[in-house]
This record gives C-alpha cells, sequence and structure tokens, in this order.
C-alpha cells in the first residue's frame, strides 16, 4: 500500500449527477456554491486515490462560471491528481454539462484544487509521486509550480520577486482569448 | 426601487451555521466543498440585497483553508459587496468559526466572489454603483479594480501587458508573509 | 472560560437563509416547520455561546405564523439569551422575511426557546448569569420570570395558583391588539 | 370532494423514522428543532387530508422536550385534526420513540398545531367541521375553544377578561402533576 | 428482551411522507429512487422491531412502478415482517399515493425486502421466530419460502432444480392479470 | 436529435460519490436504500442519454447486498442501456466500493432497472435502438428478453407457460456458483 509514485491516471475520478430542484435558483439554473460543492467532493476522492489517505482541502483556484446550468441537465465532473508536493496534491477539475432533450453537451468549467494528505490525527503525511503519461497531463504537471507559486503570492507567503515561475505566466508567451 | 447607489454596508450579510454531521469527513472536520457552498449563499444573498435582482455566480476567487473546523462548531460568514461593475458586483467573504467548550474563535478564511444580476429571462441588468464609507470598505473598493484585472488575466480575457493595476499587486509594494 | 456572568447581547446570533425549493409547498411558501427548524438552531447557537456548553432544547413557546414566505426569499434570525436560570437559559428568536426585487422586508415572527446546557455526559451543568444593558433587553429580562410560570403551568408542573408572575399577564396590564 | 364534515380519525396520520446521523448533536441526541420539523409535516398532512387541500401553519403551541431521543432511535408521530373552525383546523400530535435494543418505547412529545386550508390563490378557503367520536377525541375537542383563546390572547388579539373559556384552565380544576 | 417468537402485527410501521421538489424529476413526479429510499428504511424499521437489532438490508426484490406520483401528493408506506429465518427476515412493503385536492388514493407498488440481523460487529445473529395471525399474514408467510428460492436461484447460489417451491410459481395455479 | 438507433456505450454513466454520515446506519455502514437511489439516479441518467428524453423508472429487478460498505468508501456506479423496447430501456447498473487506507476495491451489487421514456405530457414515446458492441454488451442484450419476461410473470402479466425465453432461467444452462 505504500508505492512511491502513482500514474496520472490512476487517480482518475468521473462524477454523474443530475440538478435537482434544492440545487437551484428561481430562475432554475443550478448555484454556483452547489457545483464547487461538487466539485470538491470529485476532487477529494482523486486526491485519496492517489494517496490512499483522508485528505483535507487546501485550496480552490479562482473558478469561473460562464454559461447556466439548468434544472435536469446531466452535470459531469472529472479530475484527477496532476502533481504531488510532499504531503500536498494538486487536482485538475473539470465540469462539463449536457441538455437532454437537445443533447448539447458543452465544457462549464475547468479548475484546480489543491489537498494536503493527513494522518488519523490530523498531521500532513507524504504522498507518492504523480507522474504524468500523456501530453495534456505532463503539462499539466508542468504548471502546477507555476500555480502554486500564484497561489503562495496571492496567500502573501511568497514575494513575487521570488516567483520566478510566475513570471512566465505574466511576461511569457501569454496568449489572449477573444 | 431604482436607486442610483448604495452604500456598501447595506447589503451586510450575516450567516450563522454549527457544523452538522453530514458537512464532515471521517476526521470530523467540516469539508472544504460545504463551506465554499455557504460562502457562495451569503455573498450571492449580499448582492441580491444590493440589486435587489436574482443574481447569478460570476466567479470564486482563490480561496485557502488553513485550520480545521470540526463537527459542533460554530461557523459566522459575514459578506458584503465591494464595488459594482455596470451588471457584475463583487463580494468580500469572511468566514470565521468558534469552539463552543474552549470559546476558541478564529478567522478561518477570506475570499472575493462576483456575481451578474439578471432580470427573469436571465439577461444581464445594470445594478447601482457601491459606495465604501468606512477605511475597511475603501480599501476593498480600491483593490477591487486590481482583483478583476487578475480575474481577467487567469481567464485568458485580458493580456498581462495591459493589466496596468495588477502590477501593482505583483511589483509595487508587495509585502510578504512569514 | 468559566465567567460567573455575560451580557445579553455576547450570545447574539444573526442567521441568513435563502428559501430553497425544497423548504417550501405547492404554492412556492415556506413551510412553518422548516422555519421552526432553524429558529431552534439559531437559539441553540445563542445558548452554546452564553453557555460554553453543548445544549439540548426544552421547550419551545407557542409560535404564530402571520405572513405567507415565498421561495427565494432571504430569511433572517437573530436571536440571544434574555435570562439564565442555573443550567437553563431563555433565548428570544425573531424572524424577519425579505423580498429581493420589492425589497420589502416585515418581521415574520417572534418566539422563546429554552435550552438546558449539558456535560458530556447529558447532565445539567450551570451556566453564567445573563445580565441585559439595553432598555428592550431590560424588558425581555424581566419578562422572562412570567413566561417561565406560564410554561410550568401549561406543563402542569405549577399550579396557577402559585404562578403570582403570570396574573400580571392576564389581570394586569395588558392590551389587545387589534 | 365538499363534504359537510369528516370524523376526527379520518384525518389520523402515523409518520414513523429513524433518527438519522444529520439530526443530532456532538452527544448523539435528536435536535429539537428537527423534530418540530417533523411534527408540522405530519400535522400539515392531517390537516390536508381532513380539509382536501394546501395548508400553511398557523401556529404551534408550546412544546416541551423532557427526554433526549438517540441516534438510531425510531421516533413515531401521530396526529390527527381535533376541531376545526371555518377556514382553521387545530391538529393534535403525540410523538413517541423507540429504542431498538432495549425495545424501550416512551411519549417524547405532544403538541397542537392549527393550520389554515387555502385555494390555489392563497386565500382561506371553508373546511369540513370534525365530528370527534371516541372519549379521547372528544376531550380534545372541547378544549380545542380553551386552547384558541389563549393563543389568541398570547397574540395580544383577544383581551384576558373576554378569554371566559380560558379560565377555566387557570382557576378551574387543574390539576399539578409532580 | 430475548423473545422466542413474535406475531408478525408487531412489527407493523406506517410511515406517511409529503412528496417535496427534491423527489421529483422536470415532470413534478416522484422518482423511483427516492422511493425506494423510503421503503428501505420503513422496511428496515420492521424489522429491527422484529428482531430488536441493528439490521442491514440483503436484498430487495422486484419492484414496480405503474402509475406517477405527484409533487405535493401523500406517501403511506406501510411493512410489517412476514416470515424470519435463523438470522434474516422478510419484509413486506405496501405503498400508496394519495392526491390531496382530488382526495384519489391507490396502491403504487408492493415489494419484499429481506433483513440481516447483527451485533455490535456486524455478524449475524438468531431472531425470534415471526407468527402470522391473519388470513393475510399466513399467505405472506407461506409464500415466503417460495420468494426466498427465487432469490437464490437468481443470485446463482441455488439450482433450479433444487427449488422444489418454486416451481408451483411458475407450474402451479398462476394466474394471469390482464 | 431523432437518431434511430444508438450503441450500448453512448449512454455510459460513471458516477462517483463518497459515503457521508447521513448514508450510514448506527454501525456505520451505508444504508442499501441509499444505495438503490443512487443506483436509480445513474441508470436514470443512461436512459436519457440514450433517449434524449425525460424518463420514468419503470421496475427494478432483484438486488442483493453481500459486503457491507463503510462510513468514507468511495463508491463507483457505473451503467448503460442494454436493450431498448419500444418506449422502454433496460439499463444495467454495476455498484463498486474501495476503500480509501487500505486500497481494497470489490464489486458490490449489479443489478438492471427499466425506464420508460415519456414527452412533456408524461406519455410514452418511442426510443432508438440499442446496439451492442462488445461481448460484455451483446451478452447482456440477448439476456435482456429473458430478463423482461421474468418481470412480466412477476407482475402476473404473463403466463409462465408463454415465458419460452425465461424456461431457459430455470432449465437451461443453469450455474450453480457455491
Amino acid at each position: 500500500m505504500s508505492r512511491k509514485s502513482k500514474f496520472a491516471n490512476e487517480s482518475l475520478v468521473t462524477m454523474t449527477e443530475m440538478v435537482l430542484p434544492n440545487d437551484t435558483n428561481t430562475l432554475n439554473n443550478m448555484m454556483g456554491g452547489r457545483m464547487m460543492h461538487l466539485m470538491d467532493i470529485a476532487s477529494a476522492i482523486s486526491a485519496q486515490k492517489h494517496s490512499n489517505r483522508i485528505v483535507v482541502t487546501a485550496s480552490a483556484d479562482n473558478i469561473s462560471f460562464t454559461k447556466a446550468i439548468s434544472l435536469g441537465d446531466v452535470v459531469t465532473i472529472e479530475s484527477h491528481v496532476t502533481r504531488a508536493f510532499t504531503s500536498s496534491m494538486e487536482v485538475y477539475v473539470k465540469v462539463s454539462a449536457e441538455n437532454i432533450p437537445t443533447g448539447e453537451k458543452f465544457v462549464s468549467n475547468e479548475a484546480f484544487f489543491t489537498f494536503v494528505a493527513v494522518d488519523q490525527s490530523g498531521n500532513p503525511i507524504n504522498v507518492p509521486e504523480c507522474i504524468p503519461e500523456t501530453e495534456k497531463e505532463t503539462e499539466l504537471f508542468e504548471g502546477a509550480l507555476r500555480r502554486r507559486q500564484l497561489r503562495l503570492v496571492l496567500a502573501k507567503r511568497l514575494s513575487p520577486d521570488d516567483a520566478t515561475e510566475l513570471k512566465s505566466l505574466f511576461f511569457g508567451n501569454s496568449k489572449t482569448k477573444k
């Protein structure tokens, strides 16, 4: 049970849910907080599968909601660990929604959560390395360092001057979507 | 019902909750996703009070969880609108937790949510300006522009070169906490 | 942690909730039982803050529901301890509701709950005195004795003849609202 | 479907529930508010069966909780209409609890709820008379007038001087339990 | 507490519920899974009352849903143990639904659940015999053996050749409803 | 949107859930009814994906629970349509559970649900054919007829004599597991 490393896709979790009345506002659209709740559970399970430990949420990165999801829609959440750091793991979460009568399916949002593995007393404990295999997994693995620096700068636990990786985000080959 | 502006504290919401069994993991600690769910509801109510409209969550900024909150603890969430932009509003949320037997109380986390006010068809609709009064409200009002640019850069909808306000975050008078 | 007395406003709790689909009947109005559930939680938290103990509900006084609260309305519950008796505390609860589109806000109901503080074995344990400061708090403090006698008479644990305080309720300066 | 009168036992409702983790406090005892929620639903169903209408809770009389109910216990709620007044109905509710391993069963509490029958627009509408048959039903039918006066006096909508029925409660053959 | 046998009707459970928004699909009809959830709880309570033990669901027989139950309808579930086998019990469950405005009431479905009584370590433990009294109870008692063989054959734990009782189901006096 | 046929794996649904306190009994094991609830939702989503329609549960076949699933375990439900009949669909559901600390994973149960596709008025409407591709899908497709006859016989809507397919279940190449 104490493997030194695991592949990214060993922690893959798929969670499918139907949007129920209590998940919605008075316009019959799914509320953002309910979605975040589901994203946290799916990504926590990914972190648990990677570490075979109880995990606690350390942070959720910026999450944007761009398109309304309606009552009765089917929501699919996919998540897997992107990279492990001593006792913490970054998890990538992707949410898509499908309207059943029209069959229309779209990606609703993507986000990154981080978790810390803990023992029965709640103390942090080391986790296996995470090894990416596919091109997409490798890209996520490599970006993890940059996102980690951004989290530390935003939490004022790292000086922007020391955030060497982060600079590529702001002054590197950043592209702007229309 | 159609005031041109409102004071920040008119949208103040206080939500107090007891941590119940289903909010917790097997270590009896509150799960992060449940907390985000509550933060979204409280801040949505703030945005509704400011706009007198149905609102939809547009984004949640980076949220960090630093200290475990236990089964039976009392959680207090305070939120108010910091600044309005056409049809959107930024809301500041502060979460504190209190352990009843010890009386220990601590700030658990702070975050920013943004909401868009919509009409009955779900289309964006203008909201009143938000006017800060206290020093803290003014500081939050002024920082709102910078946080907005960061959201746009992270969503790849703004080039870092054009994020003039943002630069002060990374290259201005940033201070590093230990 | 073992103060001899506390001020009434130290136990003040504000709980804000949005009325969700599962809280409502087929007319889209909030059900009374759901409201009582929230009132009990808010007032229990007040009693916990006053006593720094786990508390159990001992009784809820007569509660009237006069005006419908609708799906999507914002409900605000405020509560604080009015008076302490050995191991029990009376808590005053006031519920108001706000309709977001119209901005109309009204007091929905007021009630009194009593709680008993217990130790880890569930046995009653002494609580600090509750000291009123404002005029309203003093009025509630003074009425607590009378309401306590009414509870005992209704529970047939006190003879009406001995309910000296209660008589002022029925034969004193009672006023009738139209 | 528009009978002029119905027997009390035609509105009899029995609701049996198992106490689940989320119903309990950190001592694993059922919370009073959850119990009130169940009592309201059971008694609302009784009022609906009597009136064949949607009903709204008008009031809940004083409720006392005397003995702890534990996680895993079986709770049985029985309710029926005691008397009808134009568009309102008084419902008697009796709660008992059973501990499965010991087989011990006890009456937890009794209470009276009142409901108003409404049409699809939410306006009050007349209900059938309620006819008691057994001795117990008759006793409840007769006491309904007295309890109604107490509710009106407590709501300050009736002067104690005019509460002729109520006087028998305080100055009649009241007995004191030890 | 350790009786050798109990009558079937000592385990009778009646559970009455109102169909709430979150129980329904987008046609406002109760979802089958929610109904199965309630049927399992009611029948588990019957098995607990018979055995005075914690019980675990061993199986649910084929359940058919023939008629839609709507939001706001009143659902009544009745269940009792039909027969005990060493540590297991078969429970008969009958669900009926009532539409309040029309007063129409119909039997929605019938099913059989089996439970195993367990001790605090989760090991099976013997239960009292179940003695039928009425004609209906006797019929259910006698059919229990046949249904048990069908379960074992479906679980491939019994050869159809050895299912002597079962043959009467397929080659006996079976009647076909139109 | 009105395809004549779809492949079985187009309706594949994976639902992953963590067992929470309210899903469990006092031995901290997941209750069968909660599992059935999840199985119904997952398989309903499969039927919706196949038909692009709202679906209603028509029946659930015999479900056996053989091994306890504990609080904190991860439950994975996989389902897909096996065969379509005019307006109804049979769905195969497989449930597995994983204990995180030990990494032990086992198949908990398998079951078949049937759903009917309905239009906005709730009337049955034709669905696409379901075409199996893999060996396992073909085996499930072929067995669907036999299981359908068993359902009809159990519902007394088909005489056992006419259940020609069913006979192979009982008198064909049935194998008995030890």
